[in-house]
């Protein structure tokens, strides 16, 4: 409503009070407009109903809503379902052009909005998480698809390259990335420092001599990742990147929760770190679907997004705008302390239970998300065993550990033979559990998971010992 | 509610009612029943009521949801929002595993029954449009990141093919998903036959000649296109592909709802037709963000869908699959014959507007979807011109329709230069403009089309005149 | 959005199309100013788009929305359950003060415009229908207790008055209303005119005679009833009333969808007709829950107004608005409209049914919305076969039809006896069933009604023979 | 989904992930299950989730969402917008029959077993108040309406009596809810007990000797009210109506949260307490427009059931039902834990800010939930005045305080003379203002009213001087 509508008000009802909810409105109103302003997540959270009249007013300016709109064209956001509708705030464009996915469209001002304001916020995101990164931008794909179109963009900067020298993460969208974006994987296998595995600087460099950096594409290094492997090596691996002139991408997952990872790539942006990649779902508590490409070069960022053939689907933004929106400053910077002290309470409390069995926790500092326990005196070192204790885990409805075992497996991986894939290295030496303190987790899942897992683990060593008595 | 539940209600109302109460719940039950044992499109539509209802219990049987889930990985769908939440049905861990976007989660059955649900629908829904596909998969990217995902996965199949055979189609996104995919882009110019812009089938068999058959990653050809371009000789391109044992990928964007586009499709197949690809917005009225990736070989189909890399947002599956659901077979051939019925309506009144100007319709009979009308006597023949008649057109809220002169302006797209981009080849002879009778368009948008031209091209004479006069 | 927020989406996306979406907003923003401005209902419909912004524009005028509120008040409109807040657009704090049902709050400017609002398109909508009143209220009462209301206000104007003369019409919650009131019923029994069951004028003259017009706080009659009852004389009445000074009251219950009951009022608007309440679900295809207590006095429609003690729901406002401003008058007219032919409809068809199985429809052409079909054939006179007969009906999902037997019963209702409860007479001769073509019914439900009714009575026709073989 | 689906599901999604999917419904369907044989708030409360299910297998239980009805009544529940259906979660039938408002309703098994659960478990919360009452009822009117419903049920058992003894509490519902009943109001001035206002017990028997007590329709008491009223002493009356069987019906307004109110009520039920009605949306968090009708005596409050003429809204109900499964036992017993340490807080931080103003927190150990802070250093002798420092903290969004002048004003309400109407007595002898700590007010609402109310008075004493200094 605008003046004219609340001045007619007052014939309804009495002068003051439209005035109050006048001035309420305007309240709502200044939000947005620092918002439209700023282009920063604002300092504390939106409540819904703002957050609600905002998308409101943008959906009103997509063609597909206007009034008197008529549609001659093969694409129109014509939506079918009023369900499907309602839940996409009446938004069908979509984000992008043909052209590029940060585009904006002529038929939909809304959209087109959402999709600029969510890259800003994203940006300012990656800031508060420790990253001071100039440019980025939200695409609707995981952080697999988001890796290979940055490998795609990177070829045409290297057309004649064709080898990714990639430090071994056991994650298989990962390997996909670069297998399927047509480059050939060269794996560098980790090395064990303590109970760590760790990047072999030693291997990459002779690698990267053997195999000629222009023929190199990228080094493609992982932030977050299971323990016991950590972080990679990522300000050793950057002046490897600057002095020999090879792109240096990096998988930042689930890494921007945690500012070991963050620090890492800020450090690294000093010598050479050309793109990070990271998830929306694992770093923002929205659902699955949604990455952020960011760098440090504005132009290889536009690059990227220009490579992105056509338009492309409004939800993630959109769920990352609310979320972000709805947090605040303040709130997402409590999410971040709130998941560091259920780390360490997780370490705590699972150290504890690890005693108590005869096991210990993996010293594993370097990474400061997932742990690992180790299970020696158990009978991990079978498929079936790990079979065994992780379905019984998965049956008492807690998700999300993996049991690592020692049975130097042979898999194949698009192609590629890997041993003991899981283990990120042909033999660890020891089986193990691993557990992550991820953001938005609460103290009562670490509660729950603690008493389930040392429930199972009891009944296990009962049943362990009464096999050593069959045997 | 279970038999107890309904137990104890009728201790609570008398029995007869709440029998018919169950009664009517049972009726929402074998038709949920029914499609997970038929997993076709119903013959008659869902109700909201039933769709919602189906949704809730997919949701409740993914982890995130559980009552009494704890979890400890780093990826488990918390959703920070309850605005997000709701909007995806409280479901957030997308479709897909890192092995394969077709595989199913173990942290969520539900998500991955919408997922193979929906595949299965977006299956039948092709049969229905009259292509007897074998396999296919719904995809969270829309048509050319979804042909670049193709083109990707032929590559392992053809590690030395190069280059890619694209009879001209004037669309940024389709040269993006080719050059993005690290091929070489080899334009096949159209012909012109009478009004129509066609195939020129010498030229490619001349091109296969000279690149070498095994240096052809694939033809990619296109059905659906803006007049006077019409749909590309499937058939007898599909001969050469046999022939010659190159692959034949067909970017069916918005085609499916045209049978003019799905005739040639099947008929291709009978001799070689690989896959082909089509939006889910432009075909079946859900927002921007999906496609629908198919063919006639399962395993060719299977090894693509291997190809991506990592989970996805199950977004676009779910409103593919609220939509199909909630259409029926019944309200999609509904939906096939208006549209049909409308292209005729556009046609005869486009045509006598035309003719009311001094123009014509353009005769393009291959094409089933748009139509151009010449623009001869209208000053259309400098970009300005262009520009002021298009924006009138935008002003007047009609959307969709372009207007294309014949400056034989030269644009760079992706390194490439084209002449005329936008009219599918250097010099079509004359100015024209377009509409389209697509999926879901209202006789009453077809009145107001009609309509606004006719005011349009009325007062731009009358500015012609005056100008002609100033002269 | 304000203008300096639209400025602001300039520096995002081109202005023009940022126009384009400001104007779209200012198309809905002028049809919430006509609304103020007019206070009726739109001709044309408003989507539900432009519904939910005008609520949302509301419900931030509710003080407990303020984002800056802080209460300290016994009430302050704290809703506990977002499913409870959402379902009400947030607002919170009914209509009405403890003065008065139509006063505005000082704490909730938006509930408070939504009730003046709403009053005022009901009262457009009782015009539309062909009343010209002067004044009207919703109370989120049904109508039982809204005439009780109205009888408990007459009876302030009234203080000695006791007795209220009611031509029968066999509803329990009008005999409530009355006695609840806490006066005395004065049944005038109908009088059989061909088939129809009319007012008994004499005895109310009689009735008047005998017990003194200052004695007599009102007479209620009825317009819409259940066949073969018809509208009662309500022109004569207003005649009686207004020669002897006695209120008249009409339960115009279901009557304004139906110009015979809505010209009834009109014509006896003339003499003396006082207040006419209706039904908002029945009338409007609301939920059940509201009634429109109206007439031509302002004064004393204000007075009812003001009887009311302190304040109530504003959920059947809430609804009742929603619905007009979707409908619109357009819509409220075309649904009349097919309310007519419906009847004419159901008519014939159920005529031609009675025919088939030897039986006839009544004639009762004063009755404008219920029919009856005689079942003299039928073994119909007991009790059993007219549960036998209704409840086969039930089974086969038909609702609403009601059969009425012969079996002259006795009945206590509010401690008075009644013969044949539900025939609106001691004996009405033969036995029948009742349907009625209410607004919202569609000729499917006419159809699978006459269906399903032949079935049961060829069913029943089969039992009865067999029966009398037996006998 | 039943048996049969879950186990074709396991035909698309591994055996194993599909039982976990189906355990976790059955644990939804298990609290359902539970709910419907206690009828009894859940310990713990529901989470939306279950709460949506829930109301969604109710809903289809109605007949107007029968996939297969036909309607051909008059009442069909058919809903126009589709707004106003979801709102209702798609129920549209409303609560009780013409026969009673606790009745079932055969079209509508849903609604009916909506009704029947949430009397149970209003019956619950009141028990869980501290009443030990038997049977109750919620009823879609507020407070005032509920009461006048039950002194009109009282006449029919009473038809002789025709005066209500009130002892004064200024509100204008109350009052209308006997005038409107059409009885005599008896004001039976409050007496001031140090600086609480307390009922006058000689006075009540004085005017029952002077009626008589077969006269007299009921004595109304009050419990919750505004400082420094307080409390009826309702054991002492109750002893008066059982010793000359008068009935007793008590405002219980919001004292369902107070155990001050609560214990009377419980105490009083053991000489003589007949009915006592509160709001649900003061106790309960809902919005305004419900009340819970309660009472010892099944028969009595069966009988006030039966009164109510005809169906009503069920929303109020629904309302009431999503919130106490929302809330469980053990989130009601926090709010009012929580409400008891906010009454404290409010307590000392407003005496302290008194004392730092010259002014006191007025003692009335009596009530718990309002309170009143003197104000005779503040020239409030004056309308003017009141209306100023009122409306100075209105204008800061400080809700619900009430400032209390001396000014012995005159009004008429419902035909009656009150001097000072709002201080509940003529002559309190000195000015204040009061604030509540009611259910559902946060630690922050307090802080925030006191920073402001400091300020306002600072303000005004400086005007206050300032004005000294002038005369």
């Amino acid at each position: 409503m605008d003046d004219a509508c609340y001045k007619l008000c007052e014939k309804l009802v009495p002068k003051n009070y439209i005035q109050q909810g006048q001035n309420a409105k305007s309240i709502h109103q200044s939000k947005i407009k620092h918002l439209l302003e700023q282009r920063r997540i604002p300092e504390e959270g939106w409540d819904d109903q703002t957050i609600e009249l905002f998308l409101g007013e943008l959906a009103i300016m997509d063609s597909n809503n206007f009034p008197d709109n008529c549609g001659v064209g093969e694409r129109e956001a014509r939506i079918y379902s009023s369900l499907v509708s309602k839940r996409h705030f009446r938004l069908g464009h979509g984000i992008g052009r043909s052209g590029e996915i940060t585009a904006v469209q002529p038929k939909a001002a809304g959209s087109s909005l959402i999709m600029t304001l969510t890259n800003s916020l994203a940006l300012h995101a990656i800031k508060l998480s420790g990253i001071q990164a100039s440019s980025c931008f939200v695409v609707p794909m995981a952080t697999g698809m988001s890796i290979a179109l940055s490998l795609l963009s990177l070829r045409q900067k290297r057309p004649n390259a064709k080898y990714v020298l990639w430090p071994r993460i056991d994650q298989k969208s990962c390997i996909k990335s670069i297998v399927t974006s047509g480059f050939e994987l060269v794996v560098i296998e980790n090395v064990r420092e303590g109970e760590e595995l760790r990047t072999n600087l030693e291997e990459i460099q002779k690698k990267v001599q053997e195999l000629g950096a222009g023929n190199i594409l990228c080094i493609l290094t992982t932030t977050s990742c299971f323990a016991p492997r950590v972080p990679d090596k990522l300000e050793e691996i950057g002046e490897i990147c600057k002095s020999q002139d090879i792109p240096h991408v990096v998988n930042n997952a689930y890494g921007l929760q945690c500012s070991k990872c963050t620090h890492l790539i800020q450090q690294a942006s000093r010598s050479r770190l050309d793109v990070f990649v990271q998830s929306t779902d694992k770093n923002f508590m929205v659902p699955v679907g949604g990455s952020i490409i960011a760098g440090f070069d504005d132009n290889l960022i536009r690059h990227i997004s220009k490579c992105y053939p056509g338009r492309a689907s409004s939800s993630p933004s959109t769920d990352l705008l609310i979320t972000l929106l709805s947090m605040g400053v303040k709130g997402y910077k409590d999410l971040l302390k709130e998941r560091k002290s259920n780390y360490k309470a997780l370490q705590e409390k699972l150290s504890e239970c690890a005693k108590k069995h005869g096991e210990h926790l993996l010293s594993t500092p370097h990474n400061g998300i997932s742990m690992g326990m180790s299970l020696q005196t158990f009978q991990c070192n079978t498929e079936e065993a790990v079979t065994d204790l992780g379905s019984k885990l998965f049956t008492r409805l807690v998700s999300g550990t993996r049991v690592i075992p020692t049975d130097g497996k042979k898999s194949e991986i698009c192609g590629r033979t890997f041993t003991s894939f899981g283990a990120h290295c042909d033999d660890y030496g020891s089986p193990y559990l691993t557990a992550a303190a991820a953001i938005g987790m609460t103290s009562q899942d670490i509660d729950l998971f603690i008493t389930r897992l040392d429930k199972v683990l009891t009944k296990s060593a009962i049943t362990k010992d009464s096999n050593q008595v069959d045997s």
